[in-house]
């Protein structure tokens, strides 16, 4: 099974394709789309969405995997990645793809199996999980790290909508 | 010129369309997306984005209007909006449109000519302005409202990357 993961964000959204076969995970692509310099915020979402979509049709994953929302201090910046995180799931649903989400907690845990890990940690065990060369940059190993999450977890896999409660409006 | 004005939300979206012709303002057309009762979040955002592109298609409006950001106290809920909004804005560029935004203030001020009026006031205006046989419900009313705003004030019209500055993360 392929699974996308992604780390949306209205500047710099990283996405990955991890291919899990038994215990064997296997990096497939990973990198980022920086649509900070397009000129208006709907063309940012434009390309957030067709960036995804061809990663989505090039790569063939069967299921997208996100991080779950979280609440930050600042609000504007969460709205904002709202807005990201929104037209990201987007090209999964419409790609027909299944959304997932895990908490930081879950990925953190699952990752480096420690959920107060810190951002170089997780780069440094996706580095070694999937036998990367060099250290992935930190957007693309958030994106690696909740594909990785999603394959590792499949038992304890929660579907957003059994999870929705917790933040319908 | 037509504009398509949108009040997304997670649960119900509401849309309108109105032509303008110098100072004529005639009702094109006006619903709301119920999308609350899909199974999952995900389906959600894919039922609004089906939804708006479906109108934009048949009604084929050249802009998107839509409110502002507003910074709830209820972060949970703005995020949430953050995710409609964002795919709501995505089905305008998509289809080729220009989105515009327009303040709460503006909205009313443009409409009711009070940037105070509350909610009744603005259905009860968007019913004389467009010479409807019944009030529109709120989430109708407040998507003609931000359209009626965009065709009155193509004078002092600002797309929202030249706003941006306010909310860029």
């Amino acid at each position: 099974m392929k699974a996308l993961g992604v780390d949306p964000g209205s500047v710099v959204t990283g996405y990955g394709v991890v291919e899990g076969a038994g215990q064997k995970l296997t990096h497939v692509t990973s990198g980022f789309l920086k649509v900070g310099n397009r000129p208006s915020f709907p063309e940012r979402l434009g390309a957030i969405y067709q960036g995804l979509s061809k990663i989505i049709r090039e790569y063939t994953p069967e299921v997208m995997a996100i991080e779950s929302l979280f609440f930050s201090k600042n609000v504007k910046s969460a709205i904002l990645l709202g807005h990201a995180r929104g037209v990201a799931i987007l090209a999964g649903v419409n790609a027909g793809l299944e959304v997932y989400e895990y908490s930081p907690l879950e990925i953190k845990q699952s990752v480096v199996g420690y959920g107060r890990a810190d951002k170089g940690q997780v780069q440094e065990m996706i580095r070694i999980l999937l036998s990367l060369r060099e250290t992935p940059e930190s957007n693309m190993a958030d994106a690696l790290a909740v594909a990785v999450c999603h394959l590792n977890t499949a038992r304890s896999i929660a579907r957003i909508e059994r999870k929705e409660s917790g933040y319908r409006l």
